[in-house]
């Protein structure tokens, strides 16, 4: 019956196109004035006309449209990336600053639009009302399970036996996962440690917070110094691979851990194996680039530390918006479609060269350098790579420049300093994955950089 | 020449129709099978379709199936309301517990679903993937406008010239209050009250975070007692309407404010005029139901104290989902249609009615009494109307009913009792926010509770 119906409906639809290639006011040009017979849809019709009427703005290809944009002049405005602007986004502003101060990972955006049919969320207006899911939970279960394969089939963590919580980002469960962990006796607060270079918030959260739980105690090295013996109220955060230098970490102290594996994904660094510690994080912002989404999820061995962790996400905000669990779902769907091959070989291509042309570039300074990469056999791709991290952590080599990122600031390059990440100042980093305009741009005056550095060497 | 185009359209539309009725097994029937004409659509389609169908299958009205519900079969599987069950919620569990315990606001489902075709949101799988708005902000500034333009319409809140801030539901909200308000110096900290009967999450959160700056001191009856004069470093929390009594309350101590306006939207009370303290917190949960969405904002007057909320918000979790302010945009912008007539009407009525069969049930019962409500003119509504909250205060009045939710469970009503919000056990509170099948049985339960009160004195 069906097969009949559409019959009937090809041929319709040739005689219309016939009628109209004849008539040469009723062209086939304008996408949107093109006959379809289709089933047909009713409520859902105007959301999806509109959100593609906005996906096909062009903003010549250096920015986009959202449906939450901006209206002017009756039209959504676009939204430019880093250096671009004008209404339709063409105009590059030549003296503008490539920042690459961010982590804002907008480079798999070409992945999603590539995807666009298979990971596109319609919404009713009456989903998910309610503050539980049918099994009184605040967690979708089918997001459990393919968090759970995700893994699986990636290799990057155990989760068989595991407690899983989801938290706004990884950010709200690393602050979680410091409660759960530390003592309830207020008179002997646990030590919060991390390994220079560390990511700031570990110390902003917990100095904001200031509870009276733990206390931030800085660098791991030195308590080591100072301390022979190590105290069980030691909680210390492993972030592997690191923000802001890439290096796989192992814990220094012999306290509690949380596991920080925010970038322990193939796009990032070769696998070796999958990772098995009481308290891991992960976020969906580093894996798939929707940071703007805020997910993130934990996997907890022990049963006491995630019914605290659960208790923390309770507490603080009643569970992660429904709709959000809904399109995590329809995205990691996509990520793991063919064993995941295809996203992750998107987006460790993307990484990939980003790393080649950087490379080059700074092969040919001596004033900076960046950190030495190592081979390892990711077991994943099923073969001995390179990692390629989302940062690169920039030196400044001459003895006068220990303000690296003033010196990078001057050649108009915005990074994040040295000391934000408890370090010298002489480091700096820079984040390699924003979109691909801020790329180009980003290499464009690091190549200026290093041809002034060699110019300036010749012309001594 | 689109005029043209659909008239052509129209013709063929009627020749297929024509043809389709002289056909025998191509009939009209089958909804899916429908032949339309209009603008093509392409990468949203698959996704609205799937929506569609899944909005498509019959709970028997008692239930309803989503999108990213468990899949049995092959089929969405339907999840019915209270005691409904089986696949498609058509059987009713005779004995099963009225449960009037949470305050899950599902009650405007059915406004929400006559409302389909404008609340039904199209998400890109690229939406927003990064941290940021154009504007290099968290909070989208559409969104912003649109709730200023809710709080004018409604009359509720003076919002010009003040700071908004939004959170992952009212919840976050709360907490952020909280520190913005409270003492740097760990050597005294704020001393933070509620008054009795409170909503029980503002001494959890203040207990379990357990900060240096502030220590929860319970009662705000009991400080006054106490203390003639009042410190500037208290903090009151001020519930208006009040959570669980449905009373409009002012501060009783003289330190900072929070206001939780939760409640305070004509569906619940009459609006006497528009809120106008330092800091207010409101919730999307009690306003449209939309409790699984998460939101919440506060509108805040001083710069300061604005500013030390967006930081709690940002180290907390790096800000709202993109996702779930693009929802929310699209809800509100329907509840503001008509400058808020239809969706206030409808929402009210519902209450209006709930109450009204409520009343008149306990109007049969000397044993149980709920709070009294006094009438009050309402600037929305422009007439004097009584009070709809969202939960009835129950009083058990015989001296031996000393624990009033045990009563109440005995006859298969779960409810909250009284020591949850600080209060004697010989109060509870019912829930009548739920949805109406919910309703309906707590009503008949509280009917068959109250017949056999009457039939026992009668056969004393």
């Amino acid at each position: 019956m069906k097969k009949y119906h559409y019959g009937i409906c090809l041929l319709i639809s040739i005689a219309i196109n016939i009628i109209f290639s004849m008539n040469p006011y009723v062209g086939g040009r304008e996408k949107n004035q093109e006959i379809s017979c289709r089933p047909s849809l009713s409520w859902s019709e105007k959301a999806a006309i509109e959100a593609e009427a906005v996906a096909a703005i062009s903003c010549s290809g250096h920015g986009r449209a959202f449906v939450d944009g901006s209206i002017s002049y009756g039209r959504t405005v676009c939204e430019c990336y880093g250096c671009y602007g004008g209404a339709d986004c063409s105009e590059l502003s030549s003296e503008c600053v490539a920042d690459a101060d961010s982590g804002d990972p907008v480079y798999l955006e070409p992945f999603w639009m590539q995807h666009a049919a298979d990971t596109a969320v319609v919404i009713s207006g009456w989903h998910r009302m309610s503050y539980n899911y049918a099994d009184d939970t605040m967690m979708s279960i089918e997001l459990e399970n393919c968090i759970r394969k995700l893994h699986s089939i990636v290799g990057n963590a155990i989760t068989e036996g595991r407690y899983m919580v989801f938290g706004v980002g990884s950010s709200q469960l690393l602050s979680a996962a410091v409660y759960a962990l530390s003592s309830e006796i207020s008179s002997s607060p646990s030590k919060v440690f991390a390994s220079k270079p560390f990511y700031p918030i570990y110390k902003d959260q917990t100095v904001f917070f200031n509870s009276n739980n733990f206390q931030f105690k800085g660098d791991t090295n030195s308590w080591q110094l100072n301390n022979s013996t190590n105290s069980t109220d030691v909680i210390e955060f492993v972030t592997s691979p690191n923000n802001p230098d890439g290096e796989l970490k192992k814990p220094v102290l012999r306290g509690k851990t949380i596991y920080d594996h925010a970038y322990f994904w193939p796009e990032f660094t070769p696998i070796p194996g999958p990772s098995d510690h009481d308290l891991m994080i992960f976020t969906l912002s580093k894996l798939t680039g929707h940071a703007g989404t805020r997910f993130g999820w934990a996997i907890i061995k022990n049963k006491d530390v995630y019914e605290k962790v659960l208790k923390y996400i309770y507490l603080a905000d009643m569970g992660i918006s429904k709709d959000t669990q809904l399109r995590v779902l329809k995205l990691l769907k996509v990520a793991i479609e063919e064993d995941g091959k295809p996203f992750f070989e998107f987006a460790y291509n993307q990484m990939r060269e980003r790393w080649e042309r950087l490379t080059f570039v700074f092969s040919m300074s001596k004033r900076f350098s960046i950190q030495k990469r190592h081979p390892l056999h990711c077991n994943f791709f099923h073969e001995t790579r390179l990692p390629s991290p989302a940062y690169a952590w920039v030196k400044c080599e001459r003895e006068e420049d220990d303000d690296c990122k003033a010196v990078l600031e001057a050649a108009k390059i915005r990074s994040s300093s040295g000391s934000t990440f408890g370090a010298e100042d002489r480091y700096t980093r820079l984040s390699l994955i924003k979109s691909q305009d801020d790329f180009e741009l980003l290499l464009q005056r690091l190549t200026q950089l290093v041809f002034l550095e060699n110019t300036s060497i010749e012309t001594l």
